[in-house]
């Protein structure tokens, strides 16, 4: 047991660092050796499991990242944009996998990140599930297989909270397809589709958003010829499968060569 | 065989004309005794079959309705409105059964039906297939049973030339969700949803359109809630369904009291 | 708050018992007041928060049916039979709404329910989701409405655990299928096709079963003619929706006349 | 124009062979240059488009492969095994490319292609259309990718007058599965679920078929995980497609080296 590479979860009280708790208290492949807070939050030194509302487990909430990730293998680390780089130099300094499903990073931020990856590795994805990392592949391949005979169509849904739309995934998901075609995806994007739109333009990719109860999170990518279709569909049921393939990357990145990596790299679907 | 009914086909060079042609003549319950098109057709005189690229049938192309209808038990109609009140008015002369599915009628033109019906049997719908209109049904009980816990979001796919959206079919849907939950349509209608909308709002009614290859139609009606969904879905892969709608109302006319009857009359759904 | 109808929740230490005791406790419009055990079961005398690894909540498990039912407004129950029958005399003499979710109930124990609703309302259902009951009754309309050119296909798909195929929600719909036609589902059920089947039978109810990951339960009744479709779908994300469909059972119980219901009664959906 | 690949279609009379004519008729890469029946056939001699109920267009039907294939650059050849042997020699022979959809053949059919392909280009698939070919190249990509926490289920849909199930294309898609994973399909193929199963066994590739009106033909290949699910969609709604791919594949051929091809070099899309 306690040869299991150790993990830190940061933002623990959050929604998503509970979540990547429980993950890891619950695999057979990792332990947890750290939770981190900011210095401040009403969580600091207490139990972590009394602290989530459950039985206590032995572990307390701690605000000194340098200590927990000198004793990790791997951090994983849905935060903000500061705390983020912070902890890449850390992560760096203790040759300790970085694991980052951290939105919003500035340019500046990414050359931090960059340095890090130097000396140690960086795994970053805007989404840590698998089966959405294989869509993304997937829908670049098949765009490059097919040509505008094929209409490219994405639709997704969501909960009726989400306030945005469409959703990053099903951008990212449109990214790759124009990718696959060779064609800026702003040069061919249909949004809103709405009123009297004429016919639809050849090499078009069309966005569609459902919005309703509290689906996690469902993306279509339609090819549509005459007489023919193939969908490519991912249905996400539980946000866990974020917190999973965060966990998977930190496992991936035991050993690995300094660097930085996406989910792809860890699927093992990279084509460099 | 001659005490079938005897069914007359308007615009006869047209695709749908065309189709509903096809549909009576392989039709066990049915004849065909007149074909129409207007005065000057190059089809006019021609024998039918013949014009429409096969053998022989030996029934002529006519532009006379007036001797056509005197001779037929219904005449099933996709046409323009100038010509539909004409024959309209022949039909109810004839007490010959009018079954509709002409679009873009006027007030005046709906009046000059409505007198008909008093003669008449007349059958008019925006769209003839039996699963949309008891889709339509379906929509308006649901919509009325489920509170506005489930949020109600109507998506639709067509083929690539189609030139609006949402379809009228979409917008017939939404009409019977909204008179389920007793709101106008127009007050709760979200569409064309891009960018940063905001959550969505309780009670509102969404729609998305999805265009590609040359799908016929699909329909989807989605009830989401915490934790469950209902979807309610008509696809139709065929445009022949539209015609054996048509005459499906042509043979159940036989025999009715005159009025003004739809789909949901014929299907034995109509609540009045 | 003190007045709002006071639930007593059977079975409180299982996975269902949770759920129901989760779910009023989170509800605006009920309270709980009291948790049942079976004598013996050592959350008794517990609190009843702390028994299920959170925070205390001031109300202690009991074993006294007796006791908390002279209390209570409405008991929900999803246990077994012999508790069942037992919950059922004490409702019936406190006057107080009973909420059956429990299965495999015997003639005999049918019997004792239909005694117990001469004096409380009793409401029963195989399936307590909302959207599956109304499934059922669109079903079975549906099914009545299209004649036998329409194929009758009943698609359902759970979680890799499930022992038995197909679903009794699936078996349950096909039941409306075959009232709505007129028929008996034994005569006309067509199950495990596999290898040279022949063409498929006019008539006929087919059923297919999917298991995989952790699928709640989803259910597809496709009528498909020829060139259009009509899915009616029930798609369950969270098993929530079970307890929540029993809470407002019990609301809806509240200050009805005496008798058995089922879940078509509560949703207002039954024709009797 | 007379610059285009001139193509003979074999089996003229035929459903497939009419969908072939016309397909090639309407494209613009490519003209019809003959249409073979077998000697005796009452369309020999006749003219082709009076044959199939149209206008004449100029070109007879013929029973002399001999000539007809010494003037192509191309057959297209949906017939059955004796014929296919045959007219693969006489390819051979003349250079020209023998794209083939017959089905059936034996392992000494095989051989004499085998042979044929040192001198032409032979291009053979069971199923034409591009879609389905290009999901099945995706379906063992993605069952590579992913471990057995993926539960995967292959569901078809066709019309009620098919006779077998699972669909030769499912089982196409199993063992596209089963090569991704490095198992052998019949060990692992679950069909016909029905009953007490028990929980399904972990690595089992599950089959369903759903039988309907006149679907022309649906396949989903479903990897359901904890949480998450992929899924693989074909849709065709046009036995067009068939035709269509087998035109590309005599297209693709033109100038190509001699060898046996399938679709997936067609489409570019083969490893090897």
């Amino acid at each position: 047991m306690t040869n299991l590479p150790g993990i830190v979860i940061t933002g623990a009280s959050g929604r998503m660092g509970q979540m990547l708790i429980n993950t890891v208290l619950n695999s057979n492949n990792a332990r947890l050796v750290g939770a981190l807070e900011r210095p401040g939050h009403d969580w600091i030194g207490r139990d972590l499991g009394a602290a989530m509302g459950g039985a206590e487990i032995g572990l307390n909430v701690s605000d000194d990242p340098l200590e927990m990730i000198a004793q990790a293998h791997a951090v994983i680390d849905f935060t903000a944009p500061a705390a983020t780089v912070e902890f890449a130099t850390l992560c760096a300094q203790a040759r300790c996998v970085h694991v980052i499903g951290t939105t919003g990073l500035s340019e500046a931020d990414l050359k931090h990140l960059n340095a890090a990856a130097r000396h140690a590795v960086v795994v970053r994805a805007g989404n840590m599930s698998l089966g959405v990392n294989l869509l993304t592949q997937l829908t670049k391949k098949v765009a490059a297989a097919l040509d505008e005979d094929f209409d490219i169509e994405i639709v997704e849904a969501h909960h009726n909270q989400k306030v945005d739309a469409p959703s990053g995934t099903a951008l990212m998901l449109g990214e790759a397809a124009a990718e696959g075609r060779g064609v800026a995806l702003d040069n061919v994007s249909d949004r809103g589709r709405d009123g009297i739109t004429g016919k639809r333009e050849r090499g078009h990719i069309g966005f569609s958003a459902i919005r309703g109860g509290d689906i996690v999170g469902e993306h279509d990518v339609i090819f549509a010829a005459t007489g023919e279709r193939i969908v490519l569909r991912h249905i996400a049921t539980d946000r866990a499968v974020f917190a999973r393939g965060a966990l998977r990357a930190a496992l991936w990145g035991q050993g690995r060569k300094p660097g930085e990596y996406d989910m792809l790299d860890v699927l093992g679907l990279s084509e460099n």
